[in-house]
């Protein structure tokens, strides 16, 4: 099967956006079985936006549109698709409902051109969005299918994977599926990864390995096509075991719509634990990572933000000749940070975070330069240094993911 | 001028690599007064690459292609581009000498196939390549321009800037540039703004005005195409200010590279003012979005978390009748929130948040209800109560936003 993605958008033509639904869309259309031949972007026009329907048609089985959903008269992609296969737009009872609860709901007045969102391809299935107003369609035209999906990835991805993948498997029945596994790695870099399993990331055709370096993780997806679901089980087994065998202390978790915050948060839960943090240079950032999982209020009763010095001594009770002593960005200042943080927060855990952000540098460290305390209820506390390069979010997240590796690798080994 | 760029290489097909140099070379070519119509990734195939040629001729001035030099099999880009205009393949002696040369000083076997790096369409332009090995061309054709420029963005970049920007001016001298304004709205949908500046919009011609919606908040491009730069100066004005009289109540600040969180921290910073705040359903983030920008330390003490009850009452001082009597999700809870918080952080201003990130209801209460106080030095006291749809990040990032909008109203409005 032959497919080609097509994004609208005169954004992307002037550089403004970069295409990555197009990337995200390459590779889910690639685990469906799909060949995806071209990527096409075209600006908000009719006129070339039809050609180049004409042209998809003559070369692709699927075709997916991505962006020009909206409710703007830039949004005209529906429009386009709808007179090329001949069919009017119709408005969906579902998207229409949604879109008045919505305008209801945030006590804002709804602009008759949001009516335009709940609009689809008459004859199509309906595609509804789980993270916004603008609903998709997918069309069976004569020659080739259509699949148009809004262009802001937090709707596009959901609406694929929820709403679209279950409707093209029922288009495209294939006997030869692609099963596959995620694994995800912290700490380890991808180049490191690569070497350590370059013999079977050389030897292997099916199932294959992608490695794929993303900020502070590296995943790999095992992916294995064939017609026998027992069989891609047991393929993907024996190589995940391969792998982990080599590399598997820095292994953490399965899976896409996962991350080391998800996997935290799931652990503290299992083990009936609670954490807490003081933190300076991070800000909040670990406090509002856990917060960003839900359910996360069993485990999490919330913490403090002590950026200044002097809120370090006034709300945390660090004492003030630690800080002359010894500075913040230092182990002492950690431990103590991390100690009263779980006196105060009344927790099984608790981490400090303390360092220098930069780009400036403090108390004479460098920027990056980061130390991370760690108290348990038992009365045991310890204090590490770390060294973070780049920039300032960099730095920040970098301490938030190795600081929630670090309650991980102590819930893992408390028993 | 019509232009087109074509990426060449079957790793962004499968969705390993985001295509970032389309991104780049739009822009790029925008500021050099080029109209980029169409993007194309099409994988390492001749066949499909010429196919692709063919067409591109007949809709572009400029074909710009990357990827496909380098020294492998797969790179076939110059062999397909050179048959398409009817030229061979010749050595560039610069060029080869530096590939020489390095493999020299690297005291590495160069393998034969690192020749082909050195090899450029015969009559074209040789582009060297200030960060690599495989020479860019530049091949003016009878109807086409082709620029053939490396993958990597490393390379291609230096190239293009360096090297291919002065030849380019040559073969398309151009009067008339492109000048632009990035104007950045908070607080307005996509819809309403675009509703309100219909008749702007859809008059102009020079300037035209482009809409972008992202996650909570709305940029206008206003572009300019003149050879005049005091004239662009001018008529970007001119524009901008009739454009604020309508919804400049939103407006927040200008350019790419901005945010509602800088302003503030800016805004902060120039009036000496300091924030501190309360957190509940946002768990921080809003403390972190502060901390995100450097400079922060001079506005922003720390804070607190207080995503439990227990914590609203034990570090934050919350009365325990004041929750039992009106639950954490009010207006009550929120003012003693922010008062309490302005009193423990010392600062000007204080925020609170409470409310329900969801997915599940609390108190009896919606998720994306959510109550923002404020707090002022002077004792002044508010909250107000907002809705927030769609799912737990969103309702979270929502408030955030609204917070820091508060804050610069707060500022402008103190005098």
């Amino acid at each position: 099967m032959k497919a080609e993605i097509i994004a609208v958008g005169t954004e992307l033509l002037l550089g403004q956006v970069v295409n990555t639904n197009a990337t995200f869309l390459s590779e889910q259309l690639a685990d469906l079985g799909m060949e995806v031949y071209y990527q096409t972007v075209v600006g908000d026009n009719r006129n070339r936006l039809e050609e180049l329907l004409n042209l998809a048609d003559k070369r692709s089985d699927l075709i997916v549109l991505c962006g020009g959903l909206g409710p703007t008269e830039d949004d005209l992609t529906k429009e386009v698709v709808a007179r090329h296969v001949g069919k009017s737009l119709v408005q969906d009872p579902k998207g229409y409902q949604i879109l008045l609860h919505f305008f209801e709901n945030s006590q804002r007045v709804m602009t008759e051109n949001n009516l335009q969102q709940a609009l689809t391809i008459q004859d199509s299935i309906t595609l509804q969005n789980p993270n916004g107003l603008a609903v998709g369609s997918l069309y069976q035209g004569e020659k080739s299918t259509y699949l148009l999906l809004p262009g802001p990835p937090s709707e596009l991805k959901p609406m694929f994977r929820q709403n679209a993948v279950p409707e093209l498997q029922k288009v495209f029945p294939t006997e030869e599926k692609l099963y596959s596994t995620v694994l995800r790695f912290y700490g380890i870099g991808e180049s490191q990864l690569v070497t350590d399993l370059a013999d079977l990331i050389d030897g292997q055709t099916n199932p294959t390995i992608a490695p794929y370096a993303k900020e502070n993780e590296v995943t790999l997806r095992i992916t294995v096509k064939t017609g026998d679901e027992n069989e891609a089980e047991k393929l993907l087994k024996e190589l995940e075991q391969k792998i982990l065998q080599r590399v598997g202390e820095f292994f953490y978790g399965y899976g896409d719509d996962n991350s080391l915050a998800k996997v935290v948060v799931d652990l503290l839960r299992a083990h009936g634990k609670t954490v807490t943090a003081a933190e300076s240079l991070t800000a909040g950032m670990f406090q509002s990572t856990l917060g960003s999982i839900s359910g996360v209020s069993e485990v999490f009763p919330g913490g403090l933000v002590t950026y200044s010095p002097k809120l370090k001594i006034a709300l945390l009770g660090v004492k003030e000749e630690t800080i002359e002593k010894y500075g913040v960005v230092s182990e002492e200042c950690a431990k103590e940070m991390a100690v009263n943080s779980l006196a105060l927060g009344q927790t099984d855990f608790a981490l400090s975070f303390t360092g220098v952000a930069g780009p400036d540098e403090l108390e004479g460290q460098a920027a990056g330069t980061v130390w991370i305390g760690l108290a348990k209820r038992d009365g045991q506390v310890e204090a590490r240094c770390y060294h973070f390069n780049r920039n300032r979010q960099y730095v920040q997240q970098s301490a938030v993911m190795k600081g929630l590796d670090l309650i991980r690798r102590a819930i893992l080994t408390e028993k």
